[in-house]
């Protein structure tokens, strides 16, 4: 079902319910965007921990706009799974003016890309449900009790003390500009008017601008320093009005006091939204699936509990304590004995695969409130992606099952047999390391076939090609118009590739990729010991975008969302040696330098 | 008439005429977001040059997403204007996959409130209009010319010759891995029987990810090394295929590049899309209406022509070259006579205001395809938007007209009475500087009464006042948690206050404004050499945000756009402040330090 402010109070029980009772839980998010090339292009010789920082840097500025979430409960007796499946609309209205106002970022292609899929931003935008973290919700409610506690020592904000209390040091008379006074004067003729008759205890004024609102204070305070009672409220389209009631005396104005200070705490309350949902994810500690789930999982964590931190090795404990048990199901699709079976891991794909055999395909109940899905394709909604996710993992589970001696029907969320994927979390179009391992210490691949190679601008693929031809077919991975990584199929030939090349000479250059990461460790090594705050996402980003100015961008090619998570890392200026690389498509190029997302796997040449 | 990308073509001759017949034409924008109060906080004090800097630096990254055009022509026989009303949808989506994929920002509170008016974000993300700028436009058709005279060279980037031709090095055997041969086998099968049989031309593989899609490449070039021209194509849902076509000869081949080629052409001159209009406002050289549009006239100069260039003077001149005629009517009516009349310079109650005496309603004809606004207030839609402010530029010239001795009763657009506000924005909450004079040097003020105060970060608002209250009345400017901007209600006062309060002391430090300017001009003149690039807007942006690190940002308060195109300048962190702040709502006070948006004209308050 759809989740939106409209309804998120009422079925949030539901999906306490659904977790709890959830065998295991299946999640999936839409963003705004994917990638900020700026920051550094992703590349595959990065390591783990360097895609981490491309990705914090590069990709949290962008917002998650839909969560699924889809909920498996295993019934034993009809060998069955039932699944309820929420599809939440999230946005970060600022629910009043004292609410962070966020500032994020979207990528063209990437709105393009859910605007072709039909995405209903007016859904997000009207309905999406808002969210505070627990930072924000934190200093936002210290923000309203010292507000509260002012209001008991000087006098509401809002309120005009019908008793003389003096709330702060006067500044002089009420100064009407000319222009206004013939507005003021009316507005002073209704309100007395209003105190005469017994008929209405409130009186609304017409909306009216700030400066105006003010005056109308002022003016209203001299005149009238009766039982009067004033508070500004928001119409529908954001016009602001003054309500004016009448005060019964002391108790009266205290109790209207109260109300309003309850209301506001409630608000906030509401106002905490949709990281409700994630504080019950994470309390669960129950098995979260997600197909190539590292963005997934980074925009969890940063834009709903806490800021990504900067050390890598931190962000794997923290990602422990957040999300104690997460699986990819991209990870196991491209692991054996699985990936034998299985030509294309895209999500999509994935699932019908896992239909035929020597699959089986998984026999799920959806409650009628959640049957929307039922025979209908919604790719990249995140509700419908988050399902077929967990039907991926509940079909991928059996068939390891179904190889042991004897066959197992059924692999709980708890089997041993799932336990190797547990906390890794698949690394998309890294040559050679499949995972980043949050418990653990990442694997270490030997890259004494890579090489890394600095020429002059003019060349192009077909150029590199040439200079590498004694030494068997190679991957050409682009850093920029003038860098690249090279590695060689045949691992043997590393040696004599680098004798034969690493000579001194002026137009080009070839260096072990050891030694190049070498050269370059000190300036990476910027040292940044201020905390991350909200707003300050973007300052890596402009400082790495200081290396690559003038760099165009090309469009992230969206055919796949999940293909697509590690962005692109292409530059127009490339566009040249790109036309040069379509033309030599048949001849086994890396495509990596083209911006083409080619490449659905992690693919292993060697 | 609502334009998008469906209708622009057939609608664009009309929009054409409707300029070159106006007499004057009016604008709006609608925008994604208004400010990143991190590149600074927008101050009464700003000088018109440094709040150019800091719209430039924290504006620009956000993009104009609606823009109205209103066309005017006075018919003097009827004595009475006719307006043609174009409301454009525009949105950069990336065209090709070598065109720019631009990131951009949002501001919730700004997406909230054009939810809240109802704007169709659908309707933006699926149908706006897209654009190039003429740099963008020259790089794309320079990398298709070097596409295309590669292909004469080599061979078409997705043409598998029939002649043996080799578009390159050839990197040895195709290489399938397992998981794909059944797929790639079953492609092979299809072509197979796709060549024997001469009913089908062409045929269309199902969608498949970009691997596959290089492996049935290679394999189709050496399998079927005969007649076979490849493409590969996006589908609605931005799936792509692969379409093989049979070659009949040399000069089928070529006729099929070329017209490939021209299709590839047009392709990129409908993707100019917007910025084709915004070159004939360009071209036009009439005056161009706006209300409080310094914003707008940024975001078309940033976003369709021509980055913003760093030097304010060269900015005025580009602006001057670009725009040679405009006029803002929210200048217009806080000048004098129109001030004395006006009360309320917003839009919608400006147009209220003028429709009645002294001023007289506009008689204005709105031809039946445009009368969609007529009768219907549609605020905040760029084009209602543009159309009111063109109605109350009329009204407002011809109220000149009337004072005149004798009373003219139609004021041209070219008449001298008008010339006064020529090429003059108006600068929204500039305590004592009402414009930008792009056509000369601007304002230069007496800021003897202003001086900037350092102090502890608990001081309030209360503080401040309780200070400076031996000098009388005070305006108060925040500039963060421990310094504002202090104006003297009574100018006499200010030596008085500065020989009072500038002594040496431990707690507060009291400078003249001219003083404060002094000692920061070193700090603010970093040089910057480089050109700016579409996407290193917030590297400014970001170096100042180190000076406000974990600030947290309030909302904006959208009542009005208008009102707000300058933005918000108030952080969390005051909200202590603000708590006081409210409680003094009629003491006279500033406002600017509570993050709300209190003033709708730019007051001078002595």
């Amino acid at each position: 079902m759809d989740v939106t402010k409209n309804n998120f109070a009422a079925v949030f029980s539901d999906i306490t319910k659904a977790i709890e009772d959830a065998d295991f839980l299946a999640i999936d998010g839409e963003f705004t965007g994917l990638d900020t090339p700026q920051v550094g292009h992703v590349t595959f010789y990065d390591t783990p921990e360097e895609r981490y920082q491309k990705l914090r840097k590069g990709s949290t500025d962008f917002l998650l706009i839909q969560f699924g979430l889809a909920a498996f409960t295993y019934d034993d007796e009809t060998k069955s799974h039932t699944a309820k499946l929420f599809n939440f609309y999230v946005f970060p209205r600022p629910y009043t003016r004292q609410a962070p106002d966020r500032r994020f970022l979207c990528q063209s292609s990437s709105i393009d890309f859910l605007a072709s899929q039909g995405f209903d931003f007016n859904k997000l935008f009207r309905d999406g449900i808002p969210y505070l973290t627990l930072a924000d919700e934190t200093q936002l409610r210290e923000t309203i009790r010292s507000k509260h506690k002012d209001y008991s020592q000087f006098s509401s904000p809002a309120f005009m003390s019908p008793f003389g209390a003096d709330p702060g040091p006067s500044k002089g008379p009420v100064c009407v500009p000319d222009e206004h006074k013939e507005f003021i004067a009316d507005v002073g003729n209704k309100v007395a008017k209003f105190l005469e008759q017994d008929a209405e205890d409130t009186l609304q004024l017409p909306p009216c601008g700030g400066f105006p609102r003010k005056l109308i204070y002022q003016t209203i305070r001299l005149k009238f320093s009766s039982s009067l009672h004033l508070e500004t409220k928001s119409g529908e389209k954001k016009e602001r009005y003054i309500v004016i009631t009448k005060i019964k005396g002391e108790d009266d104005m205290k109790a209207k006091e109260q109300a309003k200070q309850n209301a506001e705490l409630n608000e906030l309350d509401d106002a905490v939204g949709f990281c409700k949902v994630t504080r019950l994810l994470s309390q669960s500690g129950k098995l979260i699936v997600g197909h190539n789930m590292l963005l997934d999982v980074l925009h969890l964590i940063n834009q709903f509990c806490i800021h990504l931190p900067k050390e890598y090795e931190e962000f794997k404990s923290l990602t422990r304590c957040v999300f104690p048990r997460l699986l990819d199901t991209k990870l196991m699709a491209s692991t054996n004995p699985l990936k034998n079976h299985i030509h294309n891991s895209t999500l999509g794909d994935l699932k019908k695969i896992l239909e035929y055999s020597p699959f089986t395909k998984p026999k799920v109940d959806l409650p009628e409130e959640f049957s929307r899905y039922s025979g209908n394709e919604h790719l990249h909604e995140a509700g419908y992606d988050a399902y077929i996710t967990g039907l991926c993992f509940i079909s991928m589970s059996n068939y390891l099952g179904s190889c042991q001696n004897p066959p197992k029907e059924y692999i709980p969320p708890k089997s041993q047999l799932i336990e190797p994927f547990i906390n890794k979390l698949f690394l998309m179009r890294v040559s050679d390391i499949p995972y980043i391992n949050l418990s653990g210490a990442d694997l270490q691949m030997s890259r004494e076939h890579v090489f890394h190679i600095t020429f002059p601008k003019e060349w192009k693929t077909s150029d590199i090609h040439e200079l590498f031809s004694p030494y068997g077919n190679i991957q050409i991975s682009w850093l920029d118009d003038i860098s690249a990584f090279v590695s060689l199929y045949k691992k043997d030939n590393a040696q004599a590739a680098l004798k034969g090349l690493s000579a001194k000479n002026s137009v080009y250059r070839v260096v072990t990729y050891e030694a190049y990461k070498k050269e370059i460790s000190p300036k990476r090594d910027v040292p940044v010991s201020r905390k991350r705050s909200s707003e300050d996402v973007d300052i890596d980003m402009a400082n790495k975008k200081r290396k690559s100015l003038n760099v165009q961008l090309k469009p992230a090619i969206l055919e796949d969302k999940k293909q697509e998570k590690n962005g692109n890392n292409s530059s127009g200026r490339h566009s040249d040696k790109k036309a040069q690389g379509d033309a030599n498509d048949d001849q086994g190029d890396n495509k990596m330098e083209t911006g083409e997302k080619l490449f659905d796997e992690s693919e292993n040449w060697d």
